[in-house]
């Protein structure tokens, strides 16, 4: 062999990617042989990370965003040793495989994060980039910085064709996230063709403007050019970097490179042989890997192992001298506050009198404050009104990472894709907010969210044609469909303070999903029979009636007063009337059987559900000889209260509807 | 009174918003305060339009994409005189009236769209300027631009953070259009406060960097700087233009301006009468405006008309010296080619194999192609795999705008906010596609879709586990539930090649709904039974029993199949079973109640839904009595037909379930 060990390695991630893909015969070989040089540029030479401590919390972050490339990063994870087997490999993209098409945060050990849905890396590198920063202005101490890591990304063009991208970048030059490298993989071909047919921006100057130091390389099979920028980005504090790198998609393979034919299909058996001739691979058998590359990659995962070594030591000395701050990191990097918060009973303390549940909301907020010393959340420029600011706590801006107020502009999706980046690093316990309208912008990353099983958690206010003046591009109809069909999510919608902090700690408890809290503009009557306990079960019995009712009325949020009243004139008529509160459905869908029949007798037929948004969703509880009061339209601008009325959010009609049955 | 006549008719804009926002105890003021002198400069001196036809097709286009300043619109219409009276100002935001909360297309006269959700305007706009570069190529003739008018669209902090804006923008220089002007009210000001705290990038250089020209203007209250900003604009057919104009928001109270405070709240009595004394307004009566002001207005909106008269003028000269063209013209401009469309028996051909319903979507937009003048669509770069391009089409492109297929990159959100705009400009038939997975990217626009009536199509396809592969980011689940509760929307999932046509069909005659197709990656077995002009009925009986059936089966797209099957085998144990194909729920909600009895008999309780995707929604046509076989999780990376028998869409299990109950 004539190629250099370092030549050789990169190849080695071409040849076991195209190998698995031709084999799976599905998949994506163009980025992994076109990236596989910055790639193990980053991993042999600047990455801190030790294989046999993937989670070691002070290591670097590599995302790829662009996870239709995932045998890049399955690639890398074999070579590094982090378990991945060549079997591994061979089973790429088979049900029940450690090598899924995309990249599965969770799944497969060494990954930072879900990718696929492109951009969504971007914004969490910059999420996992901002916790970075936040956590070193809290923790590091001179000569002890105990959190002191880079977040690398490359990011495709296709990645930053999408708005989630300039969102993100724009935020992470705002907050100065200096120890931010992307790394743009450009190879001017998408899907539909030369990138020229979309997208021919100035990216670069684009990077620019959001507060980004750029570098061109203008080889991607360079890796002393690479390294050279990556060194730059490395050795200067002032700012983020944006390395734009000339690539060229599905290098290596003669008859496919530099076009979308490589992209998104497998090379073919003829082009792999040809591949491997041009790149004067030792071997055609599939997934051969030579020894002296293995051994390679063995030695840099060696390497490795001592810079986490010197942190434990480290972290040993600051631990000593400072236990105080050891004693925080606890707090950081366990649920131990959640516990203690769980059962502290000032928690779920009632509200005297009416208020809107994203007043409650913000009150919850403001007491758990001081109780959970890693909350970090914000709004998208909405705090005001959703209540979310932690009062008299700073914000985080790049002159004080250690504010836990977040301003993330008018910048939904990135916001919940930063988030999810945040959860993702670790230390941190998030919450973003928005009017509930506009959860719409945020919905593909609160999907992703649930795929990764973060607990993230999601504030959306102002929930109905409650909204009132604003009218109907600010009034949600359909968004709690749109949020309760995600699986792995939890949707609460509570009818006062009591439920509002049920919720909240439901939200807090999770270890495994996501939860939005879905909170009044309006003033809502405290119920007196609710119950913050009971808000774990999904629902309950609010008011009951002697023996088995007649009707069951079923409401969430500011209608559960409404059912209440129904109940009230129903019952004049001699009708005995259950009311349920039933503040998360999906909550409710989880108890036992015995549970759900105890609320919901089967035989009680006669149910009418009461919310005022869309019915999309309500016959899983009403049947086919049941009534839904609610929107059938998209609302409407005017008083809040004349709304509610003019859509039959009356006591009226909902003892009609009852009475119909 | 010392002002100018200029100067008391921007003022006037600022008076009547104020004092209706004021009345109505509700609104926006800071946006019409700040924005006043360069909407009204653009008005007055550079908008062609004309009152008195307000549909004109070459009148320019001018969108605020701040819909919370809705009333700087409606004072502008009302100064205009497009039949706004000043009682309707004083109904602002009052259920029922003509002036709500924000701006909504089709409600108030004179509006070319709902804005309220940033950045959205800003999209439209792009796709209003796309509309009539395409256009303009088609129709002008050598002395005959009969399709030749300008853009203009304002746009605040907040549209200019959401990543929509950055996606539309980098598409709007990438196709060079060059008679779009944005117009950035740049006041440093967002609810949360300063801009500093979320926004601190280069706007006008990430404007440059997508290809935009860039000016700056640096007192929004100088009518010349405007004037002299607008000219360059107007004067240059090299490229868009982004003007940048530093202005005051609420400018002219003097204790809220500048501030975050004058944004979203009345400004209050004492700070109304503090504005007129500090704008030297003649009198502190509300809603008060000199005749002087009003003469004004009348001259300038007398001195608009003209302008149509000469293009009505040269466009009879047009159809007289170019009658084809003329013909042509009604081809665009009027539903003709749909009406013949769909009496055309070959438009409803079946395919003779198994197909994927994306190809057979893609045979009917090929069919169609040359039936439809004015068909212009494309996808978000998944072209090849959405199957939307029209064969043997050019692309719109900077250099070849006449092309109908329409590139649009990775850019879901903004594809379909153009594709809007391109609707409101009118003479375009537009769809936009892409994985149905990624519908997530582009619901906002959707929604926005339904709520102005717009018959915007979505051709979204690789529709459930079938994706395989790709695994869980690629593959749907809850994205059904998503679209189809999404009010004045349809959603047709067909499950063959005749239904798709009738879907197809579906989409095109509407005139007051979007509409979504959902289409397999995978081939689906033609049945013998489907009927393309029952898909219009949302449900029909594809295959039945001999009186009442003792089970319903009910199922879309690809499960329809499998329901057939699982009836040959429950038949085979003497079951009476009825198959229901339920292309789309909505379509079937809207019929009769005795069309729905005769499809699903109430008296029939044992009903089995089929549908690889989430249940949620399905119990209204199962109810508690029967099941639905659907997806509980997320899926999984697999071959597809693996996928479908780990998931359980098998004969056994349909079999089993219907057993069960």
């Amino acid at each position: 062999m004539n190629q250099d060990i370092e030549t050789m390695s990169v190849n080695a991630i071409r040849v076991l990617s195209a190998d698995a893909i031709q084999k799976a015969n599905s998949g994506h070989p163009g980025l992994p042989l076109g990236v596989a040089p910055m790639a193990y540029e980053i991993w042999a030479h600047y990455l801190h990370i030790n294989p046999k401590d993937p989670k070691w919390e002070n290591r670097d972050r590599f995302v790829l965003s662009g996870g239709h490339g995932s045998m890049l990063l399955y690639s890398l994870l074999h070579l590094f040793g982090f378990g991945l087997t060549k079997e591994d490999l061979m089973q790429f993209r088979q049900l029940g495989s450690l090598t899924p098409g995309h990249p599965e945060y969770g799944h497969t050990v060494g990954l930072e994060a879900t990718t696929g849905p492109l951009g969504a890396g971007v914004a969490m590198a910059v999420g996992m980039a901002a916790a970075e920063k936040h956590l070193a202005s809290i923790f590091n101490k001179p000569g002890y910085p105990v959190v002191d890591h880079r977040t690398y990304v490359i990011a495709g063009d296709g990645d930053l064709m999408e708005g989630i991208s300039s969102e993100a970048l724009s935020l992470a030059g705002t907050w100065n996230l200096s120890k931010l490298t992307v790394l743009y993989d450009s190879n001017a071909i998408s899907i539909e063709g030369n990138t020229d047919i979309a997208f021919r921006e100035d990216v670069s100057k684009r990077a620019e403007a959001f507060g980004f130091k750029t570098l061109y390389v203008d080889d991607g099979n360079d890796l002393k050019k690479i390294a050279a920028a990556l060194d730059a980005a490395a050795a200067d504090d002032s700012a983020p970097y944006f390395i734009r790198v000339k690539t060229t998609i599905g290098y290596g393979c003669p008859a496919k490179q530099g076009t979308n034919k490589a992209h998104g299909e497998p090379l073919g058996e003829d082009n792999i042989k040809a591949m491997k001739e041009y790149l004067g691979w030792p071997s055609q058998e599939p997934f051969f890997v030579p020894d002296e590359v293995y051994d390679n990659y063995h030695r840099l995962a060696e390497e490795k192992a001592p810079a986490e070594e010197a942190w434990k030591k480290l972290f040993r000395e600051y631990s000593e001298k400072f236990p105080e701050m050891a004693d925080k990191w606890k707090h950081y990097f366990t649920d131990e506050d959640v516990e203690k918060l769980s059962e502290d009973p000032s928690f779920y303390a009632p509200a005297e009198k009416a208020e809107a549940t994203r007043a409650s909301s913000g009150a919850v907020i403001n007491y758990m404050k001081d109780k959970i010393a890693n909350l970090f959340g914000g709004s998208a420029d909405l705090a005001p009104s959703t209540k979310t600011d932690m009062k008299d706590e700073p914000f985080f801006s790049a002159e004080n990472p250690s504010g836990r107020n977040l301003h993330f502009g008018v910048r939904e999706l990135a916001m919940a894709g930063i988030a999810n980046g945040m959860l993702l690093h670790g230390g941190c316990r998030t919450y973003v907010g928005t009017f509930f309208v506009f959860s719409d912008y945020l919905k593909p990353m609160a999907r992703l969210a649930a795929l990764m099983k973060l607990p993230q958690i999601y504030v959306l206010t102002h929930d109905s044609i409650g909204v009132g003046e604003d009218g109907p591009t600010h009034e949600p109809i359909e968004q709690l469909a749109m949020l309760r069909s995600i699986p792995n999510f939890r949707v609460f919608r509570p009818c006062d303070r009591v439920e509002t902090e049920g919720a909240w700690m439901e939200a807090l408890k999770s270890k495994d999903h996501p939860t939005a809290l879905i909170l009044t503009r309006q003033g809502l009557t405290q119920q007196p029979n609710s119950d913050a306990k009971k808000v774990s079960k999904g629902a309950y019995v609010l008011e009951d009636c002697a023996g088995t009712p007649d009707i069951i009325l079923i409401a969430t949020g500011s209608e559960v007063q409404l059912a209440v009243d129904a109940r009230a004139e129903l019952e004049k008529s001699g009708k005995k009337v259950r009311v349920v509160s039933m503040p998360s459905m999906e909550a409710f869908d989880a108890q036992p059987l015995e549970y759900k029949e105890s609320i919901l007798p089967k035989a009680v037929r006669k149910r009418v559900a009461i919310e005022a948004l869309s019915d999309f969703g309500w016959y899983k509880y009403v049947g086919l000889d049941g009534a839904v009061v609610s929107m059938h339209g998209f609302g409407a601008s005017g008083k809040a209260s004349e709304l509610f009325k003019h859509f039959g959010f009356t006591v009226e009609n909902v003892v009609k509807t009852a009475e119909s049955l």
